[in-house]
């Protein structure tokens, strides 16, 4: 990059490296002059396609090829989608400092622990107000209100202008913990003008405002009431602590002791109570052993598994997998959730299986989301007033969504941008264009291999998932090339053996007219012996069963 | 059975073969002395669990067993989970006659062609109020409302008494094509005496009453008059031909002309127009070619995959796969439908992909149900009064959800039955209870192949499918053991092997170390070779990567 064409038309350059395309994922560098920094660091979870996947990171190329310009992460909060790549980028750029608020720099924390990387990485507790120096940029944390404590939005000023990252928010004025969101601070910069806003677009498509935190306190307090005389099990999301903190508040009132169960709700509360983000009164919690000394009606058990995963506290006690909690007639389960998209089967087969053994399930009315409907949506863009508006954070769907409810509000459609990862959006008071694209995508994380899973083996995994696959195996003698074993037959995840012994006898008969007529008319290309066999075996196996399994030749050789 | 036993105490049985614990595959036997008959022969779609699998049919095992008995098969409607393992079922038992209204049987007709069965299948094509004699049985067809037009209840007469099956119903006061449901047959009924009523819980978990469908007609209306400057492409099930009849008429009036498109669509619909279920104005109807001879505001298409489904019309629309249409800005696109459970996902890939083509999409308020909801079960049990309650269609929830509400009927909780597939329930009017069970259960259809792949296959392809195969080959010399090639390894779907050449050459040292220390303490057992192998590979791999992928050790004997 050029310093004195910078100097010349001072402008600032928004690079989304994930989240756009890619839900989850969130990650945005800002770069003006020589100066990068960036914005959350998130993970997605694999699409259906992604066979054996567990997550999936932003490509870091383009950070790796401006390493030098980068001035610190700044992190808005804590959940997954925010933070989860985090480790995988500190294992690259150890030596950047990472900027975030006190719970969210706790749960970071936690996970840095994991990877064994929490004695070296740089990291720096930042209170709402705080400015950070950073380079060319000042960053400024702005408290905001979302399903997790201590999220914060980003005032990112440079030479170029003031830009706004909302971070995931909505406005709660009666939040459970903590105060609502800054709206006066949010005025107070758009009264000294923004350049432009990045604002999360989750619940675009939804009308009106999102209801407090606090509301589902009072549903707990009618549910409370109504079931003096059974065991009340809640499951909800584990970084919920404002939720968790409502259910413990509740049960202290009905005189019922808590249990904290799954291995993401224990660390994330042990956190969030150390902390200070929740406030649990004495001898209210007790271990998950104690549970037999008490009455069940006087117990309540908080857990996660609200999105039916089936690993998790409350899938395991549905499917009698549960080492210490029995599902028992009489029990009353909340699913203090909302099913995220893809989840709803999953969940269905818990309510199914906890019914089945008698228990009784309530999901309705017992949530409200963290992210902003329309009418906070015009309300934060009215305070702040941007030159330009860029939708982030949700599908394109709802992306759209918000750029038609920023378009109602007078904002001009050309100042209005739906980005693409890789996009590099170029802004200055006089412009705003995109001018290039930089690399970036999705990386697969399987097991400790980083990268090492892309399209083709995911090909083969897809091939191998449907219908199976059948070695051929087969010794030549060296230079003679006359058989000396085989060809055999081997197979997985291709049909019963025993019931299919007549299909495995004309399979097993087709290999061997193939690999002899090849040696009979002496071929002794492999790759070509290979291609005969591939080719006979998959089309008699095609013409028979309508299948086509993954047909692997293998050819030994023998001196 | 012994039929004297059954002459002092008359009793009927009713034993579902399928469609309670597996949504879908709907199947029930009942059973009077020397009589059986079956109502519906659905299937159901695979699990994800069930890789490669296209579809899943009840086991027949049961019929078979009790084949002199078999009366004859009696269809409600026309619905895959009702009719869909019908060509499986006339396969094995050819000489049975199938009883259904008439748009029923000529869906049944499009399928059994598709199977070469129509030639042979024998059907009989009833009116509502015909009454069917089968052995000891007499079965009379009555009217009900659904989402697809022509469904039937069915009025089950034996010595017993009546039983009364509702199929999947809705009330609609107001149809579009056809009668209401025929309230006044279900009232005479039950006036007369009802023994049992097995009853639709789809929607019992809903209060209220489901819309009529010309609600929807209504909908489509506002929609085509505030959209008259673009072109609209309406997506819905192809089997709602009322729906279609709706959007049909309301092109109409706007003067358009209208394009059916997809497979399933087209054929339903040239079904439906063929047996007058449909009534479309000459001129209406133009070939996907035409398109292009008329302005886009002046065309409708109605096209297959509302749920997002990857191979139809509109997916590839929104992929840009579709060979004859392609998606212009201005496009507006109208989901006439729900998601089902689990498509959620796939329909918002095909939302995003319209919109970012620059389509509106509208998908609320534009589909009603076909199930009856709260007041709807309500009125047909108090019309009906059965001695016993049987909650079917529907998930455990779903069912149990009508027991709920049947019991606020005054209708006892003995008398309620929660049944699982297999489950044998011997009704009087003395006593009803569940007597034994019988072999039921899914059967996974592969291609051409029934009942072929089960668990040990299905949990192979989920190891490849995880994280790939590993095959190590080697080939011994026979009486002396000698090694004389080998050992290779070969992967698929593991790892890029061009990135992880270290990797590999490690686990290649690994596996002939093993195979050397057998060898050289002379092992002579392969398959302690091949554990020996497994056991070394696998437990260097999990160590590395954290994978477990599926190892599959080879040994060729040359003598």
């Amino acid at each position: 990059m050029n310093n004195r064409t910078e100097k010349r038309n001072p402008s600032v350059r928004i690079i989304p490296l994930g989240g756009m395309e890619q839900i989850g994922m969130n990650m945005t560098a800002f770069e003006y002059a020589d100066s990068m920094i960036i914005v959350d660091v998130g993970m997605s979870f694999p699409t259906d396609d992604m066979l054996g996947i567990d997550l999936v990171i932003p490509d870091f190329t383009y950070v790796e090829n401006n390493i030098d310009k980068l001035k610190g992460v700044f992190i808005t909060h804590g959940h997954e989608d925010h933070i989860g790549a985090l480790p995988y980028f500190l294992k690259n750029f150890g030596q950047t400092t990472v900027y975030a608020t006190r719970l969210t720099q706790g749960i970071i924390d936690g996970k840095l622990e994991e990877h064994g990387l929490s004695e070296t990485a740089k990291r720096q507790t930042v209170r709402f107000g705080d400015v950070i120096k950073a380079g060319d940029f000042s960053v400024e944390f702005i408290k905001t209100n979302h399903s997790i404590a201590d999220a914060a939005a980003l005032a990112i000023k440079s030479p170029a202008g003031t830009i706004i990252h909302t971070g995931d928010f909505k406005i709660d004025y009666t939040p459970v913990f903590g105060d609502m969101a800054d709206l006066q601070r949010f005025a107070q910069l758009g009264k000294e003008g923004v350049l432009a806003m990045l604002c999360d677009s989750t619940n675009a498509t939804r009308e009106g405002f999102t209801p407090s935190e606090r509301t589902v306190g009072e549903t707990f307090e009618t549910i409370f009431a109504e079931n003096k005389n059974r065991r009340i099990i809640v499951a909800t999301f584990a970084s919920n602590v404002d939720r968790v903190q409502q259910i413990i508040n509740t049960s202290c009132r009905y005189d019922r002791k808590v249990v904290v169960e799954g291995r993401s709700m224990v660390n994330i509360i042990g956190k969030a109570s150390e902390l200070g983000y929740i406030s649990i009164p004495e001898g209210t919690l007790i271990d998950v052993d104690q549970l037999k000394d008490y009455p069940p009606e006087k117990t309540t058990l908080i857990t996660t598994g609200s999105q039916g995963e089936s690993m998790a506290a409350l899938s395991r006690m549905a499917a009698s997998l549960h080492r210490k909690v029995t599902i028992m007639p009489g029990d009353l389960v909340v699913f203090s959730s909302n099913p995220i998209p893809g989840n709803e089967k999953s969940v269905s087969k818990v309510i199914n299986e906890l019914e089945q053994k008698g228990a009784s399930v309530i999901n309705y009315h017992t949530h409200v989301s963290g992210h902003a409907c329309q009418e906070e949506i015009k309300l934060l863009y009215s305070l702040v007033r941007p030159q330009f508006a860029i939708p982030v954070h949700g599908e394109f769907h709802h992306r759209q969504a918000q750029a038609k409810v920023v378009e109602s509000l007078g904002i001009p459609k050309e100042n209005i941008f739906m980005l693409n990862s890789g996009d590099v959006l170029e802004l200055s008071k006089e412009k705003a264009e995109v001018v290039s694209q930089v690399t970036h995508g999705g990386v697969l994380v399987d097991g400790l291999g980083v990268g090492d899973v892309g399209n083709i083996v995911l090909r083969d995994r897809q091939t191998l998932a449907q219908d199976g696959i059948l070695i051929v195996v087969l010794t030549l003698e060296k230079y003679t090339n006359q058989l000396l074993a085989g060809p055999d037959i081997v197979s997985r995840g291709f049909v019963y053996i025993r019931e299919s012994e007549n299909l495995m006898d004309e399979a097993q008969q087709v290999v061997s007219d193939a690999v002899f007529e090849c040696l009979d008319s002496r071929v002794t290309d492999w790759s070509r012996i290979k291609n005969v066999i591939r080719d006979d075996l998959g089309s008699f196996l095609w013409k028979k069963m309508k299948r086509s399994p993954m047909i692997l030749p293998i050819i030994m050789e023998v001196e």
